[in-house]
């Protein structure tokens, strides 16, 4: 007997006949004599639709407010799958992050856990109940309803996981686990049995959503056995996401192929080469809540260093323009900028022990005439910066390249 | 300065506009220096939506489960009021049942308030907030949440106003008052400056479907002024619900017609006439959980009696069936129904101090005609059960005999 949290998204409890579908799949598991604790996100759609509500009666809703409103969104689809599952014969309870008490600092819309009290759930799990969570919200200290912010019930499920010392915490979402690259872009894909938590980071934050950053943290630091899973295929294993010290099932150099079209680029040229001038270039923008990504400067000639930075599109309009406004100050020869960029990267912890793979990288994009704009690496990942429209090129170039269509030895 | 609940039902926040309205009522009294209690019921229509949800997961919904689905459409309301009323510039703070602590039994969906903390409330308030609740909720002791059932928001308007003892608590509706009769059958039909409570509690179990009984019956204990207004229009004073021993602003013998169309008769005939007859007619029903409304029992001359009681009209089959399987071991002669009748009623504290109001009434609808079938009396009221056709007429005739429409002397 396991105990097991299992977390579904918003297209996995869409509609009634889904809802009814997941109950079916959670019965399955507890015939098997598992415990179960279910974690839910609202009704796809759902949150969006109380968002635009919110900004039709005041612009910038207050942030208290709006976790009051978003937060019945999980309130209903938790009340709802317990139904199924009654109705199932099955003994089942929801409750909210509040009832829980999933308690949070008092960030609105972006609240953190700060603790969870399992003992309302241990009593219930013992006495044979399918206890169903709301994710994505929590409570304050004095009592206010928060959220976690967007993608927050990966973080519940995980959370939760911890705090019970469950054994496994499946997160079924629309895709059936983990791929090498989209498989949209390389129907060669290959489904991995599982990756670890390292390069799970890095595949999420460039774009492979299949599950939310912070929750893979957290599962990490708390050593969750995460495994990912389609809600709408049965019986497959999906992905596990394991720890390096883990005995490793497969040990690939290169775990996948990660990519990112939500970027744009600006440079800075003919800047003076003395200290303090990245501060000089980034602080305004920083000032401007404007995230950056990739930061590359290299010395120049004569004396003038040249800066290129990376942010998300929606903010390349507003980024480059407050260059621009301090471009004198800085005494930048020019401020230019490209949106029609995309990222590309290889990610893979066997890199830490494998020399010559930006080599490869490189050499592969260039046989196939791609250009290079941008290098960076990490530990675990080499990422570039291409022309957007060479994008789904270098996918599956270096998708071959790596060998990631096949299972590695 | 005086402090105010307002209680607004679900047509007065049924759409983006309206509550913006509802915002701007709420800030014109906060600006005449008064403090400011909100109480809201979900947008009209939500809370029927999400009961077919309900029963589409489940036949016959688990009530607890209920109350947690049910409960999220106030929760939408209070969270979007207090964003309207803080686009206006106002401080203004949602609560919902439980973070108010609105403590309740645990009948889920049909619970009774058992105590209200005011303190969070009363703190907000002297800070200068509106507070904003959540009507028809609350919570038991074990932390579930509750709701209170149809129109319960009223009630929590009520419990609020005498927790915190409000100088006033107004049920803003989309009537602007009670009438001396319903309006859309006599255009004559009167608004009342004031009502009793008792007489208001006959016209609301009569039909007359403004306040929900349950909250004048707490408004009567605790000694809450309650003030039914619209909230569609502007500057009407509305109809005050007083008490006996408060100074009368017009004192009239009868203050309106009720009527109700929703009741049909079951007749039991040749009875015969010993103790225990009412118990073996009415237990069967009883045990069938059908409510009963006017019971008649009279004694005819052959040692046999006829007993005629009333019942919802959706439970007429249900009862009538029961009583001819029950027909031989009642040992009555006949067992008959009637689904086409109406009741009118007379109400009025002034019948305590005046003799012949039920003369005049059996005259003025002998005059045109209409018969009568059956004459219940209580204090206050007098009601009568007619072919359900002559509704119309007898509502007009009366109104007409008591003088109604022209304002007390």
């Amino acid at each position: 007997m396991a105990l097991i949290v299992q977390k579904y998204g918003g297209t996995s409890v869409g509609n009634v006949d889904r809802i009814k579908n997941v109950a079916q799949r959670v019965a399955k598991f507890k015939m098997l004599g598992h415990q179960v604790v279910v974690v839910l996100s609202a009704m796809s759609g759902e949150t969006n639709k109380l968002i635009e509500l919110a900004k039709s009666i005041q612009k910038i809703p207050d942030p208290r407010e709006m976790d009051v409103l978003v937060s019945t969104g999980e309130q209903v689809t938790i009340s709802l799958l317990s139904m199924a599952l009654k109705d199932l014969g099955l003994k089942a309870k929801s409750y909210t992050g509040s009832q829980v008490r999933i308690l949070t600092d008092d960030s609105f819309t972006k609240a953190r856990i700060v603790s969870i009290d399992e003992a309302r759930i241990r009593a219930d799990l013992d006495s044979g109940h399918v206890v169903v969570v709301a994710g994505f919200q929590g409570v304050d200290e004095q009592g206010n309803i928060t959220t976690l912010g967007r993608g927050g019930s990966d973080t519940t499920g995980v959370a939760l996981a911890a705090a019970l010392k469950a054994d496994e915490c499946q997160i079924y979402t629309d895709v059936d686990g983990v791929y090498t690259t989209d498989p949209r872009i390389v129907p060669e894909a290959r489904r991995l049995k599982s990756i670890t938590f390292e390069e799970m980071l890095e595949m999420a934050s460039l774009g492979s959503k299949v599950l939310q950053i912070r929750s893979v943290e957290f599962a990490g630091k708390y050593k969750v056995k995460l495994r990912v899973l389609s809600s709408f295929e049965e019986g497959g294993d999906g992905t596990l996401i394991t720890f390096e010290d883990d005995e490793i099932m497969e040990q690939a150099i290169i775990s996948g192929i990660a990519f990112n079209r939500d970027e744009a680029k600006i440079t800075v040229t003919g800047v003076p080469d003395k200290p303090g001038i990245a501060y000089q270039i980034l602080g305004p923008v920083a000032d401007a809540n404007i995230d950056v990504d990739m930061i590359i400067q290299n010395v120049g000639a004569d004396g003038t260093t040249d800066f290129t930075f990376t942010v998300h599109r929606n903010e390349f309009t507003k980024a480059l323009d407050i260059l621009k406004s301090a471009q004198s100050q800085i005494g930048a020869r020019e401020v230019s900028g490209d949106d029609k960029i995309a990222k590309v990267s290889v990610v893979g912890v066997g890199m830490r022990s494998h020399v010559g793979i930006a080599r490869s990288m490189f050499k592969a994009l260039a046989e196939d005439g791609i250009n290079i704009q941008m290098i960076s690496t990490s530990e675990i990942k080499i990422s570039v910066v291409i022309d957007e429209k060479y994008l789904e090129l270098a996918v599956r170039v270096l998708h071959k390249a790596f060998n990631l269509d096949q299972e590695p030895a």
